[in-house]
């Protein structure tokens, strides 16, 4: 071993020649996996897809493949427990998961489960957390494998791993869309975003007004959509009934902008979105007015809506119109295209990734 | 949706009738997870055997079986970036869960990881990280296929998840020694955590005495075994070409004492270990007596050595004697019997689970 050398900056320790080490914040979350995970070489022959999709595809020898994804939620940075039912959190951090294994076309089996607690937590309050994602678990006919509880310096850490099933030829991947094909969207955007944005209003006027508690009636939508989100499971099951297979497909996590870029720049071509045709409820637009936020811009940036996107070919245009809740917002283009929204004056403007910036210097 | 409430004590909220909460220190860790998990119901006709042992067993309709397990490693609680190089922090989180894998008689194949990371952590140091899981993965004949990047208002937490494969009849349990049967052990115990207690030392005459760069040298063996431990891949080769399928196993983590009440609860019977047989490396026996610890203390109690601790049937004695590096430690007794040590002057103790405790309030 060579020897060990004591560090008060820990974190530049490993820094080469004692240059100025950079911040993640000079990277995006995207640029930074990227970078991490370049150096990376696959060494195993039943790994069909490692790194760059919803979940990673791996052959087990027998019919199906093993889809496997992982997601953690910090507190502080992924939830606020002021106003984060304990159960309700744990219902959403497994369906979060779940979204990722229906994006592959897959169906959902097991997840582990492991959490990082600090003492200031109750038995009760996480007996609560597990009742959520065991009633998540009921909901979508999953069951809870393993996992692992520690204690954490800081506050709740959830981080969970999904594995599902599917058949290989079954899985949809986000490099796979073809040109001219058709853009779909299940549900409606931008209304988890609507949510939180009320909620982190009403914690302001609880925090600062003496605890007085919040008016939340009549928001029931946009707040379930941001505290008890579910994963797209029967768009899943309807597209199958239909016989149509996405050409690709992704989970709408990051927003509209972010995801629909995943697509267009895993596939190597381009795509034009209408802004019409983005569907967006009554109750979302309703608040981005009072927020002064535009409703389009709630779905192209807010994210957490756990809705399906995906590409179908044109073939499958008649069947496609028959699922109900599914709105077709555009079509791919060609190689060297850009990914555009077409407003509704008919300007194309270029879709940037503004989606959830998590290492950014806000 | 229930009409929602705001808590600022955002830990007792779920607290039925205002009843004081029950503090996590109150429940060991073992408790705690019984407690959490005992309501949990299996739901899915391909697991073979869910929570309860190092991995999870999964039929996936191939030959052999999946085998999942997940850690998560916390800043200031499992690891302390003072004294932990980044590139061994990597290397350890990922041998920690392909020890489990081994532990379960399997091969590990692919790890997720997921990283909570804090602003004031750098590009280099993470990279350096990544070095060195990628450096566990190509000596394991592993590969990373996913996993999730995020911010944490806290210090580094590192969650992965690794999968293996077995023949489903090659599968070692906890639960299924037999009476009588000869309990191994690999390698030597203790020296991990003897390891940590001269960092721990180290670290207090650094931050107190003006930065002092400590003398670590000499101590080569029991800090690797602290910082950059190995999982034992080779012993598992080495059984199965001597023909020989542990009766029950599973890898020391929470050290011998703690492990092996594991293996005789879950087997239902009681097991005699004599203090003598114990194997301790002389380094660690050294620093043990700098530190006025009985070098058994360490080995029954420390954790963190990783070695595999299993069973046998009598008639493989022969067999494993001609395996360099096991141990035989003593041997399981009959049901209704305890777990006991029986010292160098002959008395009888009986073990109790004293390894580490995540909620006590030391």
């Amino acid at each position: 071993m060579e020897s060990l050398v004591l560090h008060r900056n820990t974190t530049t320790l490993e820094n080469p020649a004692e240059k100025q080490p950079t911040p993640l914040s000079e990277l995006g979350e995207f640029k930074l996996i990227e970078r991490l995970t370049k150096k990376l070489t696959s060494r195993n022959k039943n790994v069909v897809k490692g790194i760059g999709d919803d979940a990673a595809v791996i052959k087990t020898g027998g019919k199906e493949v093993l889809l496997v994804t992982s997601d953690m939620l910090c507190e502080g940075v992924h939830f606020d427990l002021l106003y984060s039912p304990a159960m309700h959190l744990g219902y959403k951090a497994v369906v979060v998961n779940l979204s990722d294994i229906f994006a592959m076309n897959g169906e959902p089996q097991q997840v582990t489960v492991s959490l990082g607690l600090s003492n200031r937590m109750s038995v009760e309050f996480l007996e609560e957390l597990y009742k959520g994602m065991q009633l998540a678990c009921e909901q979508y006919n999953v069951e809870i494998v393993g996992g692992d509880t520690v204690s954490s310096q800081s506050g709740l850490v959830i981080s969970i791993t999904a594995m599902g099933t599917a058949g290989e030829k079954e899985v949809t991947y986000r490099s796979t869309a073809g040109e001219n094909d058709l853009i779909c969207v299940s549900g409606d955007l931008g209304a988890a975003y609507m949510g939180l944005q009320l909620l982190e209003r009403e914690k302001t006027i609880f925090e600062s007004d003496k605890g007085i508690q919040p008016d939340l009636s009549g928001n029931d939508y946009i707040l379930e959509r941001q505290l008890k989100p579910e994963a797209r499971k029967d768009v899943i099951a309807a597209l199958k009934l239909a016989g149509i297979k996405p050409t690709s497909m992704i989970d709408i996590s990051d927003g509209l902008s972010s995801d629909l870029l995943h697509l267009t720049e895993g596939s190597g071509i381009g795509a034009n979105i209408y802004e019409e045709k983005i569907p967006i409820d009554p109750a979302t637009a309703m608040m981005a007015e009072q927020f002064n936020i535009g409703p389009v811009t709630a779905a192209l940036n807010g994210g957490e809506d756990y809705e399906l996107l995906f590409t179908i070919d044109l073939k499958d245009h008649e069947k496609i119109a028959e699922i109900p809740g599914i709105s077709i917002i555009g079509h791919m283009t060609g190689k060297n295209e850009a990914a555009n929204l077409v407003t509704i004056s008919n300007t194309v403007v270029p879709i940037r990734a503004t989606g959830w910036q998590a290492f950014g210097n806000e």
